[in-house]
């Protein structure tokens, strides 16, 4: 049962039917699992799902908001050695859009560490420790996190060319982050995180949004926000808060996030000067920069690929330029008559992010946002230049994923993912639906979870969610909450179409859980148990319809599965008997209709 | 605004913002559509919507559901001079599984006609007149109905071999009839249908459940069901009554039906003997499609497929058989060790068929019911004998559809309709869903939207929708809208990815409306208005948020969409002289981040 955390309220408890479990491993690392124990009838182990929720969900962890959770990963980042404590930037009015003492600001976090960073001359990202040979506690802790603690494997698949193991060793998470076919969004100053890893060859992820209520919200309102889709399995966290209190609020956020943390920081930078784009400057944004990278973003989406010799290009299309970030950039670049400095000082700022360890997710300001400007030439040229800047930043060993579209018609997705493999040599492609309609307002979580599912299934590393409020409104609780289940299912219906080894599983139990009535597995088995009940209890609110071997589709008297049953007992007693009895009274009991054409009905024995 | 009528609530009324147009042909056709006329600012012509609601969204139409709908098709079935009226069979306290002048019963319909069927030796099928060259007045509505009153065409598309044209004439729905590729759903005591066709080369259809209610409900509310689900897009509708009065209830509903109404004889049959499967007989079977032909019912669903030697291949499946008529059949079989009389008495059936011009869904008994039992040996075994059996109805010019899958993973979905249209000879299929994963209760619109997006790209003429409480309970009103709006997005985003040559034109002038800040637009080009609308109204209510040149995403001062219209103005005016500018200063502008290695980053001049 949800519990409120210090009259704060926060969701915390299980999700119902499931239970917290660690799987230990060396370095103290404790891995946290989302167990759901069966029936004692299905005689079946229990089966262990892949967990986002954080603490939250454990009711063993003492919570409070405002000491933030407890630092997992600082001690392995103080034993490698490479980094140290210094004085952080100043928080300035300007970092809030505030003037100093506003009584209506959002508080300052009460219990703010010292920013660290990189030691001089030393690189501190996962993919420098990689390409050194170094395996680091987050990489073991993330291959014990994708096994899923299973033991059964199952390999059918089409994955188009990804090199999926049966099992995950430490040592080829380590192999995959030094080629950077995957990355682990991990600022060395959120040390709360509990590591993942997004790559093709691990299992797919999902992205959701969330940002700052324009009508002054609490604090915790703010963290709920993300406690709330971390709990259905929202695997990372973009913070897309613009207006006021933006410094505050998202520091509040990442204290309490125990997934990583992704910003646009050109949002920010944008409200330091007041919302006129020309007015952006390298140093403003350099600065905003340093500043979420001391606050421990793990992750910055750059509109590096917005060159000024592309804006042209979209001037003829349906919907222009849909992205924020995309179209600031092109408004500066046309106003200045200047190539972005996202792109001439994209080498500054790869000497930053590997001083914190903040992965690029280089964006497409450029993506389509129509059906009709699908693929066309202004998205792909922006794809070459991402994968230009991927070549950059590898060569600083700074981690890479590549954002991608959009709106696209299904028969041109799979071009989206074949380009991006080729042209960012395999950096993980991580994609905002895309949408397969533009005719649905009001379900383009649907018109996008199509897109997004069978993207993820050609390689796709992870999935930014699209919710029902997509193009219309603000997402509210339950808006977000049906955005990240249907991510999630598309997520995982690709993971079972590239033949991840252990995502049949929890299909499987499901599916015997459903075939043996076991209705309270099923529930428990379920994405979403709270619903899955719920919509039982509409038509049979009954505890006894619980434990029925029948359900409100046929009732009690006339149920197929109950029929299949009783076909598979007569079946083991009685095929092969029965088959030898039939095989034997033969063209007896095969009588075609027609005496006058029997040929047009084949007389076959039972094989 | 919906109205009550008669003081019966059935939904009638437009579509808001749309308007019922009706597009003339010969022979008196009249050929409705739904049309969205668009603000003046948008300088674009009406957009013309595929129809399904009937007269129901007319105002001008009269409606009375003790009289049923207008008998649109009679004159031409009579003009045809090939059908004759007779005495039908009797109604039979069976039927409707109650005893005489039960009070509870559901009343006969009031204004019962009398049944007619073909002429000595005729065959009245539109496959029949197709092979014969005749264009019947349903083809020629059809072909009006296929193209949407568009002159614009998109060819863009990947349809996997399908043959579709640029124009539909009605030689082309001949044509296609006549091969088998296509069928139209049209039983001659269905006069009130407005024709339509189900076909890989013409729009993906959508097929809605209905059934009655085990809490006897009134007769409203049962033709509301079907009036319901047609108002948001359904194509056909299936009664899956059980238990009392299916009879009266099906008669209800044929009479005010605007679509082809499809059943599954056999759940009729089982309940005049009791709910007792071992006591079917051929006999009484054939009893009941005589009743339902004389009815009016356009197809039924057979699972004649179901053979005796292949039911033993599913008892070592995770979740054996899940169809309900095919677990019925089954049953019957081992019971008598016998072959299945749907089998062995086919043609008997399509001599039947033929007399009224029912058409075959040839059921898929032995379908998959979990990810784990997708494309195994009991399944496609089963669909052996659909395409020997489509061979058989062929021959007599029955129509035929095959029914497909049901539960299966993204990367054996192509191989499920790469074999159907092999084996059955590009015979319509006809799939519930797939399914592409087990996992998420609760969301099965969602999870089987995926599949049925991507199986209707592939060459799936129609899709049985699928509501949110699949496997669960029974659906509301709301869930019922919810699968069909769902539904009809997929079948759509399929429509767009084959390349059909009208299907973009709704998406782009949606997105068009969208980039102008056309709310209001945008609302009426929406599948679900009404939805579209209240989520934008959840954020911003104010009437003048409807005219205003931003949404709540963004807000009025950050709105990517307006800075993209600035730079399309700005391109227009001045990208011709800035480009000369931009390259004429060329280095200058184009500093690299860092001296030391120029190369790294391309100096390019703008193209």
């Amino acid at each position: 049962m949800p519990r409120d955390n210090d009259a704060i309220s926060i969701t915390t408890g299980p999700i119902p039917g499931s239970k917290k479990v660690y799987e230990e491993g060396t370095n103290g690392i404790r891995v946290p699992f989302r167990e759901v124990v069966l029936e004692k009838s299905a005689n079946e182990p229990p089966v262990r799902l892949y967990d986002t929720s954080g603490p939250y969900t454990d009711p063993d962890v003492a919570l409070n908001v405002e000491k933030g959770l407890p630092a997992l990963r600082s001690p392995w980042i103080s034993a490698r050695g490479d980094t140290e404590p210094y004085t952080g930037r100043e928080i300035r009015p300007e970092d809030n859009h505030r003037n100093m003492g506003d009584p209506k600001a959002v508080p300052e976090f009460p219990s703010k560490r010292a920013p660290i960073k990189a030691k001089a001359g030393k690189n501190v990202s996962q993919m420098r420790y990689a390409r050194e040979g170094i395996i680091t506690p987050e990489m073991e802790y993330i291959a014990i996190r994708e096994n899923l603690g299973r033991s059964d494997f199952f390999g059918d698949g089409e994955s188009f060319g990804a090199e999926i193991p049966e099992y995950v060793t430490p040592e080829f998470v380590r192999e995959e982050v030094a080629r950077g076919r995957a990355v682990i969004p991990a600022n060395i100053n959120h040390p709360e995180t509990e590591p993942m890893i997004i790559g093709r060859n691990f299992l797919v992820k999902i992205n959701s949004n969330i940002g700052n209520s324009a009508v002054s919200s609490s604090v915790a309102e703010e963290v709920e926000k993300m406690v709330w889709s971390t709990r259905w399995g929202g695997d990372t966290v973009m913070d897309l808060s613009t207006g006021k209190d933006i410094h505050n609020t998202r520091e509040w956020i990442i204290r309490n996030s125990p997934v990583p943390i992704g910003t646009v920081p050109i949002y920010q930078a944008l409200e330091k000067v007041g919302g006129i784009a020309e007015e952006l400057t390298w140093d403003i944004y350099r600065d905003t920069l340093i500043e979420q990278c001391e606050q421990g973003v793990d992750y910055f989406t750059i509109h590096a690929g917005v060159r000024l010799k592309y804006i042209h290009l979209t001037a003829q299309r349906l919907t222009g330029i849909v992205s924020r970030g995309g179209s600031i950039m092109a408004k500066w670049c046309l106003a200045h008559h200047k190539e972005s400095f996202l792109y001439t000082q994209f080498e500054e700022i790869c000497e930053l992010m590997k001083e914190y360890d903040v992965t690029f997710s280089l964006g497409d300001g450029l993506r389509p946002g129509s059906i009709a400007d699908a693929n066309d030439q202004s998205q792909f040229a922006e794809l070459e230049t991402l994968g230009e800047l991927t070549d950059i930043a590898w060569k600083h060993d700074v981690q890479v994923m590549i954002e991608g579209p959009g709106h696209v018609p299904m028969h041109k997705i799979k071009e989206n993912m074949d380009k991006q493999l080729e042209i960012c040599h395999e950096a993980p492609f991580y994609t905002l639906g895309p949408l397969t309609t533009d005719t649905a307002p009001g379900y383009d979580h649907i018109t996008s979870a199509i897109g997004a599912a069978m993207i993820g299934w050609y390689g796709t590393a992870m999935l930014c969610y699209v919710t029902p409020k997509e193009h219309l409104g603000l997402p509210n609780r339950k808006d977000v909450k049906d955005g990240v289940i249907t991510y999630k299912l598309a997520a995982h219906a690709a993971d079972l179409a590239k033949g991840h080894p252990g995502a049949r599983l929890w299909d499987d139990a499901l599916s015997r859980a459903r075939f043996d009535f076991r209705w309270r597995d099923q529930f428990k088995l379920a994405m979403d148990p709270e619903t899955a009940e719920d919509f039982h209890d509409q038509t049979l609110p009954a505890e006894g319809a619980k434990v029925a071997h029948f359900c409100s589709m046929c009732g009690p008297k006339f149920c197929s599965m109950q029929i299949t049953q009783e076909i598979r007992e007569f079946a083991e007693k009685g095929m092969s008997e029965m088959s030898d009895k039939f095989v034997e009274e033969g063209s007896e009991l095969y009588q075609p209709s027609k005496k006058e054409s029997p040929e047009q009905i084949k007389i076959e024995a039972a094989e």
